[in-house]
C-alpha cells in the first residue's frame, strides 16, 4: 500500500492541512507556531479558541530555552514528550519527580498528591520552566509556592486536563506576573504540554 | 486554597462528573470504563461517538493481560503512560523499539519512518497487544505483516493522531479478524491510547 513515509514529509503536510482548516485568526507567526503543533497533536481545533498565551510569554520562553533550561514536569508522560535531541541542542535539562521514593513518603505522610510534593521539591532547582499536563494540584501548588515568594519561573505552561479542580487551577494565572501559557476550560493534558515546549524550543535550535 | 488533594477522591469524583455529563448511551459496563477513562484523560467528549470496540476486544484483552501479557507501543511517551504497577501485578511487560540504534539504522536504509521499522523488529517477540497513539505508519507496517501470517496479535489499540494517514491506517481494521479498539477519524495520541490499555488492565487487577 503507499502512504507517506517521510516523518518530516509528514509533518509539513499535516501542518498546510491544519493551516488550511483553521480560518481566519489574528495570532502571531510565533503564536500559530504554538497552536499549530497543538492542534497537530490532538487534531482538535478547538485549542484554537482555548489556548492563552500572555504577552511576555514566548520572548520570555526563549530566554531561558536558550540559557541551559532546566524544564520541569508534573508527570513522566509530558517528560517523555519533550524532544530531547531539540533539550540537547539547547543543553538543557528536563526533570520530573513524581517518582522518587521521598516524594511518595512525603505525600503520604502529609495526605496530598505526589505531585505537590514532586513541585515542592522542585523548588530547590531552580527550575525556569514548569509544565503541567495532568496535575491541578501541583498548579495549585506552584501558585502557592510563587506567591510565598520561594520561585519565580520564567514560564510557566499550564495545562492540566480533567474535572476535578483542572480549569479552577489555571483561572487566575494573570495574577500573578509570571509569563504563561494556558489551555483555558477542562482540556490539556500530556501530549499538549509537550507539544507547547517542543514548539518554543523549535523557535531556538534547527531540527 | 482548598482543593481536594486525594488522587483516587479525584478520580472518582471526574468519573462521576463524566457519566452525569455523557448522556444516553448503548455500552456495556465494561466498554463505558474504557470510554469514561478516554473522556478523563482529554476531557473531550466527542471521544463517546468515536471509539469503536470490535465485538471480541474487551474479552480478547482481558485474556492476554491475564497471561503475562507482552504490550508493544509505538511511542515511548504512550509507554510512559502506562501504569507500571498495575502491569507489574500482571506479569506483563512493555516495550517500545522506536529509539533502538538499530531501528534508527534500518529506517534510514529504507527510507521508512523508524514507528514501522521499530514494529518490524516487534515482530519476532511474540506481542499480544499493539498500541498505537501515534504513527499511522506503524499501523499499516503491522497491518501488512499481519496480512503475511507474520503476527496474531490477540488486540490492536489502534488510536493514531492527525491529518496525514492517521484516520484511513485505522478506517479498513474491521476486514482483518483481529479485535481491535480504534478512535474513528483524524482523533486519538497517546494518551488516549495509554489510557485504553490501562482502563482494560483495571479490570483484571485490583488498584
Amino acid at each position: 500500500m503507499s502512504y507517506i513515509k517521510n516523518p518530516m514529509e509528514i509533518e509539513n503536510r499535516s501542518f498546510e492541512i491544519i493551516g488550511e482548516e483553521m480560518g481566519s485568526h489574528n495570532f502571531s507567526e510565533e503564536e500559530l507556531k504554538i497552536i499549530k503543533r497543538v492542534i497537530h497533536t490532538t487534531a482538535d481545533f478547538e485549542y484554537k479558541n482555548l489556548i492563552d498565551i500572555s504577552k511576555t510569554a514566548i520572548e520570555s520562553a526563549k530566554e531561558a530555552l536558550k540559557n541551559n533550561p532546566t524544564i520541569y514536569t508534573d508527570t513522566n508522560m509530558a517528560l517523555s514528550g519533550i524532544n530531547k535531541r531539540a533539550l540537547e541542542k539547547l543543553n538543557g535539562k528536563a526533570i520530573c519527580y513524581v517518582n522518587l521514593p521521598e516524594v511518595h513518603v512525603e505525600a503520604k505522610e502529609k495526605g496530598i498528591t505526589r505531585s505537590m510534593a514532586a513541585v515542592h521539591k522542585a523548588c530547590a532547582d531552580n527550575v525556569d520552566i514548569f509544565v503541567f499536563g495532568n496535575a491541578p494540584t501541583a498548579l495549585f501548588k506552584l501558585k502557592e509556592l510563587i506567591a510565598e515568594g520561594k520561585v519565580n519561573p520564567k514560564l510557566i505552561v499550564a495545562v492540566p486536563v480533567g474535572f476535578v479542580g483542572a480549569a479552577e487551577s489555571k483561572e487566575d494565572l494573570d495574577q500573578l506576573n509570571i509569563p504563561y501559557i494556558r489551555v483555558k476550560g477542562r482540556k490539556g493534558g500530556s501530549t499538549v504540554a509537550a507539544a507547547i515546549i517542543n514548539a518554543l524550543m523549535y523557535m531556538c535550535v534547527e531540527r
